[in-house]
C-alpha cells in the first residue's frame, strides 16, 4: 500500500469539503488505487491542526465549526499558520484551498511554489494566482518535475480543464463560451422567474448563502473573469493575465431589461467568450431553450473543436463538497500517474 | 522519437475518418507526444492496403473512395483481408472500425481477442462484441496487460466513457440517463419541428444518409441498447449483457403523440437509462427546455453522481470524422500512458 500525506491548506467551505470528500473516499481510494491517503496538516488562515500520522478528517470539519478554529483540535491544535505549516511536517501533495486574491495571489501563490520547490505535487481551487501569474506558476510547477492540477478554479463540480485535456485530447480548441459564475446566474434566473429586483434577489442570496457578504467579486463579473484568464491559458494557450479580460458584471442589469428580453424569447446570462481574439465577460442575450439556458448556480460550457463539433458540458458550478469533488479527482489523477 | 504503428481494421465512414483524423493530427502528436503514428495497414471486408514502413492515409481514403476497394493501392493493395491481416505486418495498436455485429459480436471479437494475446493494444468503436461479451473482452485486455479504449462506442464525439473514468474519478456514479442515438433524435427532431409523419422524415434521412438503407438497429432502439449496455459495464460495474435491456424503439411513434406532447409543453425523445434497478431504452415524454431538449444528431447523457451532482455532457452522435475523433483521442492516453 502507497502513502499520500496531503496538507489543506485554507479550511473554509471549500477545504472542509476536501476534509469531508476525503473522509467518504479514502476506502475506495484504497481500494481502487492502493493508495492511503493521509491528511498530516489542515490550516486556516491563524491555527492549524498537524500530526504526521494523520489526522481525523470528520474531527478537523467539526472542531473548526463548533470552535471557529482548528487550534483547539484535540493534542495537534496549534497557532502555526501560513506558510509555515508547510515546514512543520513531511507531506506528499499540498490542497490549496485559500480565498482567491486578486490583487498580488497570495496566499497561494508562495505556497503553491514554496511546494513546486519542495518537490511537492498540488491540487487548488484557488483563481487569484494563476489569473494573475498563469505562465509562471505552471512553468515553476514544470521545472520542478511535480504534478499541479487546478480542475476546480473553473465550474466548481463541472469538469471542463480535465474534461478538454484527457478527453478531448485530439482536439484543437477554437474557443469556448460559458456560464462561469453560479451565484449571477442564480440571482438571474430568479430575477428571470420572479420578475423582482436585482436588489432583492441579491439580498435573498446572501441570506440564502450563495451570495457572499461582500458580493463583487461574483457579481462584478470579477470571478468568471479569472476564470475566463484560466481556461485562455491552459486550453487554447493564450498567454493572458487578467488585466487583458474586459469585464462587465450584472449589477445595473434591470428587472425591465430582463422582462423585455423575455418577451422576445430571450434571457440575459453573464456569458464569458475565450477566444484568441476576445476575452470577455458580460451580460449578454441568449435564446430561451438554447444550450446558455440553465438555471441557478449550474455553470455551462461549450467548446469549439475542429474534429468533434462543439461539445458541452453542464454541472454544478459551486458547492463545497462538489468544487471538493473536483479536487478529489485532480489528487486521483496525480496518484494514478504516480503509482 | 517514439513510433506507434496502427492497422485499421474496417474501412467504412469510421475507418475512413480515422485515416483522415491521423493524417490531419501526425504533426501534432509527433510535437506534443513525440510519436509517430504510421498506418501500416487498413482492411475493409475484402481486400486491404499492408505496408510496414507506413501508408499514406490520404490516399487509402481517395483509393477506397474510387475504387470501392483497398486493392488497388499502388504497390501496396492485397487481397488479404479479415483476420489474416494481423499477421501480415507489425504492429502496436489495432484500431477496429468494423460494422457492429449485435447476433456474434464478430469479427471485432475475434480481431479484438487475437490482438489482445499478442500483445498489442486495442481502440475500438464497434458496440457488438461489447454489447454481447464486456466482461470477457475486458478481461482479456487485462490479463494480457494491454490497454483497451472504447469511446468510440457511446455518443460518437461526446465523451462520456472517458469524460466519467477521467474527470469524475472521484464520484460513485448511482445511474446515467440519456439520448444515444444521433439517427433516432434528428428523426424525432424533424418530425416536431414539421409535424410530419415518422415514415416521409425516415425517408428524407435515409436520402440525406443520416438513416442508413436498413434502419433497423437505429430506429428499433438496438444501437442505443448496445451503450446503454457498454455504459452499465464500464461505468456502474453492472455486469450485464445486451439481452438484460428492455429495448422500444420510435417506429411505432405518430406526428400525433408529438403534437399531443408539444401542446402541454413535452417532446418525446428515445432516452436511454442506465442504473442498477433498470437497463432500458424507451421513447419517453421530457419537458421542452429540460436537458433532454437537445436536436437533430446531438447526443446527450446526464452523469448522476454522489459528490458532484448531476453533470451533463452534450456532442455530435455520429459522423465520421467526429467519431474517429473519439478513437483518437483514446490513441492519445494510450500513447500517453506508454511513453
Amino acid at each position: 500500500m502507497n502513502e499520500c500525506k496531503v496538507i489543506i491548506m485554507g479550511f473554509g467551505a471549500v477545504g472542509q469539503g476536501v476534509a469531508n470528500a476525503i473522509s467518504l473516499k479514502k476506502d475506495m481510494i484504497k481500494q481502487e488505487h492502493n493508495v492511503e491517503v493521509k491528511v498530516v496538516a489542515a490550516a486556516d488562515s491563524s491555527s492549524s491542526a498537524i500530526c504526521a500520522d494523520g489526522l481525523d478528517e470528520q474531527l478537523l470539519v467539526s472542531v473548526k465549526n463548533d470552535n471557529g478554529s482548528l487550534a483547539s483540535y484535540p493534542e495537534y491544535g496549534s497557532d502555526v499558520c501560513g506558510i509555515d505549516v508547510l515546514d512543520s511536517v513531511e507531506y506528499d501533495c499540498l490542497i490549496e484551498a485559500t480565498p482567491t486574491n486578486i490583487e498580488d495571489g497570495e496566499p497561494a501563490l508562495s505556497l503553491t511554489l514554496k511546494a513546486f520547490e519542495e518537490g511537492k505535487d498540488v491540487v487548488t481551487s484557488n483563481k487569484g494566482h494563476l489569473a494573475l501569474f498563469f505562465k509562471d506558476v505552471v512553468s515553476a510547477a514544470e521545472k520542478n518535475n511535480v504534478q499541479f492540477r487546478y480542475e476546480a478554479t473553473v465550474g466548481g463540480a463541472m469538469p471542463i480543464i480535465n474534461f478538454v485535456k484527457d478527453t478531448l485530447s485530439s482536439c484543437k480548441i477554437s474557443s469556448i463560451e460559458g456560464i462561469l459564475n453560479g451565484t449571477t446566474n442564480y440571482i438571474l434566473s430568479r430575477m428571470t422567474s420572479e420578475g423582482s429586483s436585482y436588489k432583492d434577489i441579491l439580498h435573498e442570496s446572501q441570506e440564502l448563502g450563495i451570495a457572499e457578504t461582500d458580493p463583487t467579486q461574483d457579481v462584478e463579473g470579477i470571478d468568471a473573469a479569472c476564470k475566463t484568464v484560466i481556461l485562455a491559458n491552459s486550453l487554447l494557450g493564450i498567454d493572458a493575465t487578467y488585466s487583458d479580460v474586459d469585464v462587465e458584471g450584472i449589477s445595473n442589469i434591470t428587472s425591465q431589461a430582463i422582462e423585455l428580453a423575455k418577451k422576445d424569447g430571450y434571457l440575459i446570462k453573464l456569458i464569458a467568450e475565450v477566444s484568441p481574439d476576445n476575452l470577455k465577460v458580460s451580460p449578454r442575450l441568449v435564446k430561451q431553450g438554447s444550450s446558455y439556458d440553465v438555471n441557478g448556480t449550474l455553470n455551462m460550457a461549450t467548446v469549439h473543436t475542429d474534429l468533434a463539433g462543439d461539445v458541452t458540458v453542464v454541472g454544478l458550478g459551486a458547492g463545497s463538497l462538489e468544487t471538493a469533488s473536483a479536487m478529489l479527482t485532480d489528487l486521483i489523477s496525480i496518484l494514478k500517474n504516480k503509482y
